[in-house]
């Protein structure tokens, strides 16, 4: 093996520079070789899919199971399997907790959960972590709880693998992430496999993050509350993809959907810099017909998307699409005839939820046809304007929302890195200072999304946009915003709360954060 | 090499009796090595699919070319490759003939032709094939016509290969036909690549046989006459699957979908058939609540589904689903309340199409969903009854669709065997003679359907069950229906016509007929 110069040994093992930066193993036990991140949009090319493997079924076989237990039978689930589950009942998801106290029951030990999500009502994965019956997680979104707690404080044998919502089916269509069984939270099921998540008790709307998983595992099962009569239209994932279906007494809390906020913010700093965002959106040319523009669900995006309405309406703008997780306040946007259509990956509120049911025009997006990198063109390259939020971001512009300020894992990418390196103008709201804390720093704790992909941040205090835009620079010149260096921004924010603690690490990798393609763009280890 | 029983020397090469009893050659010059037909339902288990070859898209990249000849350099086109079109404009497909006649152009050579339906329209290629542009064809469908009618004459350097509606997605996944270019006929399509059937000038509804195409395909082409605004919702085949679009002026005449009959017959003979038919279900109990229908867009099938609506409403029924190509007929039995939805592969009509567009309870069913054996169920196998049409069938109840009484190919599978073989009531209804030819023979002189898959056969002399079904023949029993064996049918219908003279064949193979899982079931020589 010949060293390069990115290579240099440290007493933990070889270690490359990615691209930007961060010194990442070349072997991380429990993970396996690494791929250093490469650039942003470096790893384009020929592909080629996994090979699905499948069990045919002839006229006349039933699909209906009884119990979780007879599923497990059936799918001769075993020691090592990975098993994969979606996040769309958000908080009020039944489905993990089930599916795997069964599995822990048996004594079953060293499960992979692959789960798109993670919410602190899983927090029964955590005695599952501690008693060896799970010893990986992947995920690319984990809500501040338990779990992530847990995952940083060492309690899982392998390192958790944080992804983005279009790294995790690009992994799964690549064969990085082979899934043995996908156990599908189905809110409306049939007795033959049709699923849709319109209808039943525990309506969540679309069921896009579960559609890699639908045609790749080796054993698909839908969980369901709702068995209606053959077939339950309108139908999100057809019958041709799964191999059981199991009734259970309910397969979440639909009031559970509704986790973290979504409606637009009343805090006067959130509203400012909602002001300013949109009027730099306005000024970089961006509000005019054929706008396309996403918004995370947090309430200071969400003003923004306030402010983006009132200007669009002054205009008379019509947009193409919105896209994302969709809000009611997109909804709004879409019955206003501000954009033509919506494309969802995700309802976020119970309006999203019978506006994808009832409205043509609110398209579902699988999570391939969201931001996979390696598929024929994601949605997130259609995106003119995207609103992101940051936990930290650097002078590089490199944004972190895996860690929080204690370096303890509170975030996965979610669609961040995905919708940063396809629109247009990725822009990133913040306020300044965070629980008295700077955000903008020197170097931030973690890796999630590369600075070359950001094109502005905007505070409260002012708004610097990545010399890479020059174009954006030129624009922006003419107005009177208040437009800086990035490195003013950080030197205004330290010097209203002085220099954060530097966190002190152990060498233990707790989780590896891949980019969407695959390669790591960084690590996160022990919190000391 | 031990040569069974099955395997004889005959002077043609080695010949099997495969389980209808025809002899299939071991090997077939310009098709290869062939898997003998075994039987409907011996032919499941494990499966692997083809794996995906695709250039993935970076954001910015373009994919809108302007001549069907930019296409042909992009995808380099050359000698030998396998290029696919769908029929859902049928018999108004302009989409062949452009992409065909721009290969010829070029010089290029050997090119296996993989339409899934090909219709008077597409004479140019007959041309094509005499000059050696064109050297194989797979089709699904066929409608009798100069393409048909040059099969048999031998013009192919390679046998044609006949499949089913689910044979050929099932060949598709299964890598066992490996497609180039899919060129997707696009009634709408934005210039990143999705793809609606409704919108447009020639609306042709659903794009179900084309789904196998768009994600198997090495490149994925989409031909439209109409460029949206992005996005070209509702969309039908998204973006992620397509590499280039491309506009022409016309991609065919909306007209020439309604191809065929497609209204209830006005023969007496056709109607009487139809009564009786109608009766034969309601007394085998299948007209009730839940029922499942499907009949081809026939005249005297869509008699019978005229007759069972009659009943349905005396007795108050109402119905799953109704299934196949879809008839305004159909739409109106939905709109009436007498299905909850309808699954819907081809619009055999514009009522089809604007029901497909506004209702979603009248839902696509992609190919692969409708009919594939090796999947993990196709609504066929949820049907209750199914209504086929039949050119000839014999006292084994095997069925022909493919050649006529000179035998010469005027037809292909299209759903027959995969209906046949997924309903609980397989039902042929045909007048007992047709162009002063009995139906009934004593060997088909080609097989499409199995007979143990057909179940009833209606003539308006008289029924005939399978014995197979003795249950069936129980329930007849105590109805005024004139039951009798398939050989006293056979026997009538030659007194009246005498027996048809025998057809001379060449040696020469001139179509492979592949059952739907890919097995031979039959071949058929050239006549002389």
């Amino acid at each position: 093996m010949i060293f390069s110069n990115d290579h240099k040994y440290n007493g933990r093992g070889i270690e490359m520079k990615n691209a930007v930066g961060r010194e990442i193993p070349e072997y991380i036990e429990g993970y396996g070789k690494t791929k250093p991140f490469m650039g942003a949009f470096e790893n384009y090319g020929e592909r080629q899919r996994a090979s699905v493997r499948l069990r045919s079924v002839k006229p006349g076989e039933k699909k209906l199971l009884d119990t979780i237990d007879q599923v497990l039978d059936k799918v001769e689930m075993k020691d090592g399997m990975t098993v994969s589950f979606h996040h769309h009942l958000r908080n009020g998801d039944y489905v993990i907790n089930l599916v795997m106290a069964a599995i822990a029951r048996r004594g079953i030990k060293d499960i992979h959960v692959a789960s798109t999500g993670i919410f602190p009502i899983h927090e029964p994965l955590v005695e599952h972590m501690k008693n060896g019956v799970v010893t990986g997680i992947s995920v690319n979104y984990i809500s501040p709880g338990p779990v992530a707690k847990a995952i940083s404080q060492g309690f899982l044998k392998r390192p958790a693998v944080m992804m983005s919502h279009g790294g995790r089916p690009r992994a799964i269509e690549s064969g990085d992430l082979h899934i043995d069984v996908a156990f599908i939270a189905s809110p409306e099921a049939d007795a033959y496999g049709n699923i849709n998540g319109v209808g039943g008790k525990a309506s969540c709307g679309t069921l896009s993050y579960a559609v890699a998983d639908a045609i790749y595992a080796d054993k698909v099962v839908a969980v369901t509350d709702t068995l209606s009569p053959y077939p339950a239209c309108p139908i999100d994932i057809t019958q041709d993809f799964v191999d059981y279906v199991v009734v259970v007494d309910s397969i979440g809390d639909a009031t559970g959907i509704v986790s973290g906020t979504t409606k637009v913010t009343s805090d006067p700093v959130g509203l400012k810099i909602a002001k300013i965002a949109a009027k730099v959106i306005d000024a970089c040319g961006y509000i005019k017909d054929e706008l396309s523009f996403q918004t995370g669900a947090g309430g200071t995006s969400l003003a923004v998307a306030a402010e983006v309405r009132k200007i669009m309406k002054e205009k008379g703008v019509i947009g193409s699409f919105g896209a994302g997780g969709i809000t009611g306040y997109f909804v709004d946007m879409l019955t206003e005839g501000l954009f033509r259509n919506l494309f969802d990956v995700q309802c976020f509120d119970l309006k999203a939820v019978a506006s994808y049911r009832d409205n043509p025009r609110h398209q579902a997006m699988s999570g391939s046809l969201y931001g996979n990198p390696h598929d024929k063109g994601a949605i997130v390259n259609n995106l003119d304007v995207m609103i992101l939020g940051a936990t930290e971001i650097d002078v590089g512009f490199n944004v972190n929302v895996v860690t929080g300020s204690d370096g303890v894992i509170m975030g996965a990418s979610g669609g961040h890195n995905d919708t940063a390196a396809g629109s247009k103008l990725a822009m990133v709201v913040t306020n300044l200072i965070k629980g008295r804390l700077p955000v903008v720093k020197d170097k931030v704790t973690t890796v999630t999304t590369p600075g070359e992909t950001i094109d502005v941040l905007v505070t409260e205090r002012g708004i610097a946009v990545n010399p890479l835009r020059q174009d954006l620079i030129e624009k922006l010149k003419a107005t009177d915003l208040n437009i800086m260096t990035i490195e003013e921004l950080k030197t205004i924010s330290e010097s209203m709360t002085g220099q954060a603690e530097p966190i002190e690490f152990n060498d233990r990798v707790v989780a590896v954060v891949e980019y969407r393609d695959g390669t790591v763009i960084d690590i996160v280890r022990q919190p000391k």
